[in-house]
Parts: C-alpha cells; sequence; structure tokens
C-alpha cells in the first residue's frame, strides 16, 4: 500500500512536468512513465487514460492554491499579493490552468463549480454590504478582475511573463503596483459613500 | 501572381483556423493544405515549415490588432475597452497568442519588439509628465496592466472567458466596469496632484 503511494505521487510528479510542458493532446504517456519508473499499464490502472491522468494533476494543484491562498475579501488587495506570489511559486500550475483553457474550455468558467465558488462571492457581497467594495460592480466580475491582475506578469500574460533571473526589487515593484491599483479598483469612491 | 496570392490567401486563413485550435505542436499542415486546396509541397514552398507558416500567421494578427486599436495613453479607459471589444472579435488573436506562450515563449516579452512598442511607452510617460496618468508607475507596467484588465474575460481567462451566447446586456456591463477600473488605476491621485 506504501508502496502504492509512492507509485502514485512519483506518476503524478512526473505527469505535472510532462502536462505543465507540453500540454494534454502534446505530452506523451510513455514519457511520463519511464520518468516516473513505473509502466503504462500501472498509469492506466491508476488513471483510466491521459485525460484521468491530467483531471488528477490539475486537481491536485487547483486545490493546492485554492488552500494556499484563501479569499480575503475585505482585503482584496493582499489576496490579488498573494495570488501573486503563489503563482510566481508555482508557475507549473498556471500552465495547466492555460493548456485547460485552450485544449478543452474554450468558454465559459474554466472550471465548473471551483471548491469554495459560492462561498467567495458570498464573502464579497458582504464586504460590499459593510462598504469596503465598491457595492457598485457585480461580485463575479470582482473576482475576475482580481484575478486577471495578480496575472498580470503571469505564464500566460500575452505582454511580459516573470522570468527566474528577475530580482526581488523587480517583483517588490510589482506587488506594490498590483496593490495599489487592486486598492483603487474596488474602495467605495467616496462620493458613493456620501450618497447612502 | 494573382492566383499566387489567392493561394496564400487561402492558406493563412485555413492556418488560422488550424493553429487556433490545435496550437503549433497540434497543427496538421496537410489538414491546412487540405483545407486551403492547395498541398502540403505549396505549403512549404511558400512559408518553408509549419513553424514558419504559424510565424506568418500570428505576425499577421498581431498586426492587425495593432493596426486597429492604437494606444491612447491620454484615454486609457477607451484604449483597454476598445482592447476587450477587439479581442471579442477575434478571439482566434488571442488563442493564437495564448499558444505562442506555451509553446513557444515561456518568459519575458512574448513578442520581443512589438510594432509600435517604444512609442507606446513614450505616449504613457508623455501622459504621465501631463498629469494624466499616475506617474508614480512604470510606463511599461502601466501598459500590462491595462492589457491585463481588458483580457479579464479572454480566451485565456482561469476564470470566466466570454461566451458567444452572452447578450449584449452583459458586454456593456463588462465595459463599463472595464471603462471604470482603468479610470480609477491609473489617474493620478487627488494627492499627488496637490503635492506638485
Amino acid at each position: 500500500m506504501r508502496d502504492g503511494q509512492a507509485t502514485r505521487r512519483r506518476m503524478l510528479d512526473a505527469a505535472t512536468v510532462e502536462f505543465a510542458e507540453r500540454g494534454i493532446a502534446g505530452a506523451r504517456v510513455d514519457r511520463i512513465a519511464a520518468s516516473a519508473t513505473t509502466n503504462k499499464a500501472q498509469m492506466y490502472s491508476y488513471f483510466g487514460s491521459k485525460d484521468g491522468l491530467f483531471d488528477a494533476v490539475f486537481a491536485e494543484h487547483l486545490s493546492a492554491i485554492l488552500d494556499a491562498v484563501p479569499l480575503t475579501a475585505n482585503d482584496l488587495p493582499g489576496y490579488a499579493v498573494r495570488l501573486y506570489d503563489a503563482h510566481r511559486k508555482h508557475p507549473e500550475f498556471v500552465r495547466l490552468a492555460g493548456w485547460a483553457r485552450l485544449e478543452r474550455v474554450q468558454h465559459g468558467p474554466l472550471i465548473p463549480d471551483p471548491k469554495g465558488h459560492a462561498e467567495k462571492l458570498t464573502a464579497i457581497r458582504h464586504a460590499q454590504d459593510a462598504g469596503i467594495v465598491d457595492p457598485d460592480m457585480d461580485a463575479a466580475d470582482v473576482l475576475s478582475f482580481v484575478v486577471a491582475l495578480a496575472m498580470t506578469w503571469s505564464p500566460l500574460s500575452v505582454v511580459v511573463a516573470a522570468s527566474p533571473e528577475e530580482t526581488g526589487a523587480v517583483h517588490a515593484g510589482r506587488r506594490r503596483s498590483l496593490d495599489r491599483i487592486v486598492r483603487r479598483s474596488f474602495a467605495t469612491p467616496p462620493q458613493e459613500t456620501l450618497k447612502t
């Protein structure tokens, strides 16, 4: 049993590298099996298919990010900065999400009902009711905007993606700008406060 | 000669569909050739290789977007909304850019020196000097943020990508929110104005 778990772990780790690098269609199961020092038959017995293996890899990384960076609706700037840091630490997650988007789900939500999504929207609405977040914007749009801003230099950026050789000062500058922009974007405007 | 141009046009159009759908590695040159009612030999004589064909397709779409949506540094909200509209009209361009990012250029600028890029940064700096855009932010970062915001619901979004069946009211709401957020994010803050 412990051996089985260790094998499964090696398969998931090898699959993460392969899928993040080459995507779903481009990944080769025999390359993953070789890298995990197992074989294709065992891969299929664990995960059913290449798509099943991708699902397992993506679900694991998604869950890790969701746990590591809980939404703080009363502190959206802090959430954006923590998301930026998490994506920087785990670019492979962002690339997996990019492949899933390009190869699988062209329109609508990338993940049909991500863990805790309804709770996130409720938390944003509460922050709107409390005057902490501008109430004059759809809660789902607020979340989409914050994620988009946090991903400004992500491995999916069509402008500039962060590079490993960038200095800490570059990242500090980005975190500062991100904090400031999210703060400005979603704070309840003063005139709105006066009106209520 | 006119025949040659028509053939080239059919190849580029067929290649756009194939590359946007399947990416560079996933595209099949014989499928493109069949769709363009030509053959692989002729494709290679025009474009050299599958990569050369992708380059030609991507360069053409990039150039079209850059021409269609010039940067208006004194009106960044308008620029963001026009970019949103252009991406919505040409999701295939955004998907081509996504494949280029995932398959080719993991770090740094996606396009090494895009046409008019230096002029864009100069225009943003002028708008900063004129007090129209917040001077306390790197001009390149301003551009990256505005593009990221305009792409909030793009075919590369890891949250929600726009769907063809969405109503005009949905898009009108997004355009309004986008305009507002870009306006708030990059306007020179009142206290900064007072300090000068």
